[in-house]
């Protein structure tokens, strides 16, 4: 099936169709003109700008649930109190639904593809499924209780990895390791094996607290980035969230490693992590790097254009240079342009995915038009996407997303019976 | 006239019905019963949350014009080479049109009275005559020129202040000083004098940069809160734009003398100044203050809900404390309930103003509902304002305003003109 893009305007092109097809961009014209056998399904986007899809590099989908269940609490207090005691009552079921909660918001906001780390695999890549995104998923592996939660864990992946077959290659499944402070040295070399002998992304906290880089001094006589590599864990094929606390000879380290760094700036001012992602040394090096929202429960929204924003000004302000991390810089981040790990090229061209987003540039918002990557990332809130194709398809057309109210009223009753409101 | 709210749902009340009459809330209830007489134009609120208006405290409404003209520069490049160049050539009717795209902004985002501090008075008080809503404005005064500068702005101040009858009570006519390094001390006496004999607010930037303590310092001897009560400006009717780089010593003379601060953490982190409003300091003291987004030139959004969050992130971040600025203080902030000066109450109560918002609570982006609270100051962006009420007429119902393409498209054409694109 074809679908072709009617009159968008792509920057630097001006007003263009699109046509896709199998769900990549088979031809980007003025006034295209096609064979007779090629009829397409038609979206009109007069007005609208083509933006190749947003990448969310590190959430946990579907903590939307959790979301303003225990504000402005201290890190450990709300673990405690609010999120380990609901989490220990989430069915697959809860997950399915709480995904398919988050997938609207980011469908909704122009995230067309994200990295997730929770629990019940089948429910997160059920809801991915359906919902027409992509996403890497796994399950989470934590192995503090000893060996035989290690043991569990490798089954566990073992038996999803082979599962994961079911779904379509839009649900790519990774290992989740939690973080090096959760996750023992030897069960951190069998997930380095598993990912290189099965070729598979691995996804892990990385220096997000002082605490973890002074547990890990203490526990391993190196900083995190060193003890993950003499794990065997940093490689080409790993995903580091946060990266706040690195110092230059571990960012030396994961540059020569090749491995992708995701910044979360609003999970780590609302946690106040004590930090900044240093992104400045980390793009000098050319380290690959990615923007995440982290989870609702700690953010609380998935909506990265609000977050691209934040991303821009705390960079600045650490820096105390308004000219640090400039939009021009900032908006290739958040497209996946600079992960390749993540498998979006941030370029809308052809033979590229067919994974856009029609974006309302003359909203009021937005207006004037002085520069249109300025106000996507200064101004633009994922209200101004119009439009979200992913795969070639129509997820949201102009605003309207099949089945919305169900998955409000479904998500919100578990949200509710699960934290006792 | 009277209005009736139908069917909102209000924080600690429940659903209730809310009768305004001549600009004020008459009645709060479930199901009011209405005498014979009255009958009013209906607003269907169900399924809505009605709070009070939002209240910006400082920004330079036509400076939307501007928006995205110049980012990512050094302040002293990007007013040499883009600001000042481009508002030499501005017209009071440019100054009407920005206004105007301005308060469309604000409208659709929530805020129902601004303090400007722009030039072209008559621009500005037409632009909020005619869109509804409420604010302070004046013309700024510099008179780095010298004395015969000095003498012109305050003619053109007691002229406006005359002229200022002609606009209806919603358009408030304030003093706007620009700073202490743009105005002589002797001017800055003459604009106290001129405050407290027609009891007027004065607006003034204040701390912004490090630069302007330290110019203080040198040509003053004192910091700026002292030099500005030496010059007789720290009053209960001073509003003082930043506040950034304020030591303990200048907030209790700041709290004893009760002016307020606005502080605007977008902009000062976008032009990176070197510092963070210090709130639980402020806070302590029970300093009045008010929250700004500044110029849409440097931040570039007027939409209050996402500075709110970003005022909540950047206390965090920098008290590293995940418990500073809860999101139930930091409502009150927005909502004008903590800056009297401003002359809204945040409050929703019978006999206050009815400057009123309803809000789409059942969004799919604050989905599910824990916190209402939380979901508006951690997730709520302007788009969650369903309806606009301003001193009990419906500014923007259902998302619709009158008029809009009109503002738009000529406001567009005009910045494009100016900036020469």
């Amino acid at each position: 099936m074809a679908l072709l893009i009617q009159k968008g305007w792509l920057h630097d092109h001006g007003v263009v169709d699109i046509l896709i097809r199998d769900g990549r961009i088979a031809e980007i014209g003025p006034d295209l003109v096609l064979d007779d056998e090629t009829d397409p399904e038609r979206l009109d986007a007069s007005g609208l700008a083509v933006v190749p899809g947003l990448v969310n590099g590190h959430t946990h989908a579907a903590m939307t649930l959790f979301r303003g269940y225990g504000d402005d609490m201290h890190l450990l207090e709300w673990l405690e109190k609010r999120i380990w005691p609901a989490e220990a009552k989430l069915t697959e079921e809860d997950v399915y639904w709480g995904t398919k909660l988050a997938c609207l918001e980011m469908i909704r906001s122009g995230t067309v593809s994200f990295q997730d780390m929770y629990w019940h695999f089948h429910g997160m890549a059920r809801a991915v499924e359906e919902m027409g995104v992509r996403a890497g998923v796994g399950a989470v592996m934590i192995d503090v209780a000893g060996p035989d939660q290690a043991e569990q864990c490798k089954r566990d992946a073992e038996q999803m990895l082979e599962e994961s077959s079911r779904y379509s290659d839009r649900v790519r499944f990774v290992l989740t390791p939690h973080a090096i402070y959760t996750v023992s040295p030897e069960s951190l070399r069998w997930v380095a094996e598993f990912s290189e002998k099965n070729d598979l992304l691995t996804h892990i906290h990385l220096s997000e607290t002082p605490t973890e880089v002074s547990q890990c001094l203490e526990q391993h006589g190196v900083r995190p980035a060193l003890h993950l590599d003499n794990c065997g864990l940093l490689t080409p094929r790993a995903l580091l969230a946060h990266g706040v606390h690195l110092e230059e000879d571990e960012l030396d380290l994961i540059a020569k490693r090749g491995s992708t760094i995701v910044t979360n700036p609003v999970s780590n001012m609302k946690l106040a992590v004590g930090g900044v992602f240093p992104y400045s040394k980390a793009a000098e090096r050319g380290i690959p790097m990615a923007l995440g929202t982290d989870g609702a429960a700690s953010n609380n929204s998935l909506d990265l254009f609000q977050d691209l924003k934040v991303f821009a000004l705390i960079q600045k302000h650490a820096d105390q240079d308004p000219t640090a991390l400039p939009a021009t810089d900032a908006w290739p981040v958040v497209t996946g342009a600079k992960a390749p790990l993540l498998g979006q090229s941030g370029v809308v061209a052809e033979g590229e995915k067919a994974d856009l987003l029609l974006i309302r540039r003359e909203e009021i918002e937005v207006t004037p038009q002085h520069d249109f990557v300025s106000n996507m990332v200064y101004v633009a809130t994922g209200q101004v996407v119009d439009s979200t194709i992913v795969d070639g398809k129509i997820l949201m057309r102009h605003r309207e997303i099949a089945g919305e109210e169900e998955i409000r009223r479904e998500a919100s009753e578990r949200a509710r019976v699960i934290c006792g409101g």
